[in-house]
């Protein structure tokens, strides 16, 4: 099963929860034993599994990934997202979660994050299940 | 095939080689072409491949880590822990290996780690075997 | 299906674009609809999936991680590329894409790269193809 969805976001550094949409692409699906792919089809956004239950923890992530990669450090990509591209790079674009007893294995406090790293914009998302 | 297991850290920052744990489960399959999935069930440890030949490689990486996420730096997650969401997201929560010839595709000097940043902490952490 | 390659790197970083040599891959193969999953067997090189457009990208990407993490800083793994190590693991040795109609789900931008960061050097990356 595949599937692709739009993921929208509201400025330059967001993290949008997804874990519902991936949650029930799941539920729709007939694989009880398997694995399911994410992959973002971009090069300034990424993804990635992180808690979901304190909304400040996303905020922290994004600002402090800001602090380490700034937006303006003298980059020869003239697009002026540079740092964009390279917090991707360190996020990574696809996440592999294993499917038990057709469930999604997520951890009590884990959720799946878009990043936006250049937004606001609306992304592409892609959804892939294996079965075992 | 599927199996959880518990891995034990020592310290606030810690990665402790899960390599011969994997191996065995390896070991223990009737797979000989396909691929193994590594999860991570937390927010606040990761998972990666480095060497384990010589033990201050691991020193270097999680000391070097927290030079560029301090452990305060005026985060707004109130437990604490901020740092350690941070860093979850740079290492990532999850690894795909090929299986080969019923071994795993590991180089030389690749191990596996369990990589805890709010440590000390028995952590959940699965495998799955996908066959060809 | 499965494939080992070669792949070198010229200097000490730097960013080798396979996309290529992937999609070639996977032209070969009968698989339509699955997954790659494609594994460097080192410990100081890395795979990434960023633009291929403007080479400038991959320069920032590789010259900015060299400013977060020092080639020295008084690290304790003694063969002098602790900094590679470092950034392996920020950066990840594996990467997992989604096959669909017997093409590589990649975005319009979307290249795949080897990363070295303790080059010029030679170095094995392996692929292989899951089908549905």
């Amino acid at each position: 099963m595949y599937k692709s969805m739009r993921v929208k976001s509201s400025r330059k550094n967001d993290m949008v929860d997804i874990t519902d949409k991936v949650v029930n692409f799941i539920n729709e699906s007939p694989v009880s034993e398997g694995l399911l792919v994410i992959n973002v089809l971009h090069t300034t956004a990424a993804v990635t599994i992180n808690e979901n239950a304190d909304p400040d923890v996303k905020k922290d992530i994004y600002k402090e990934l800001s602090k380490l990669i700034p937006a303006h450090d003298n980059y020869k990509h003239i697009e002026g997202n540079a740092d964009a591209h390279i917090k991707t790079s360190l996020v990574g674009t696809n996440e592999t979660i294993i499917i038990k007893n057709n469930r999604l294995k997520l951890g009590s406090w884990q959720g799946i994050f878009l990043c936006d790293f250049d937004g606001p914009r609306t992304r592409t998302v892609i959804l892939k299940i294996i079965s075992d």
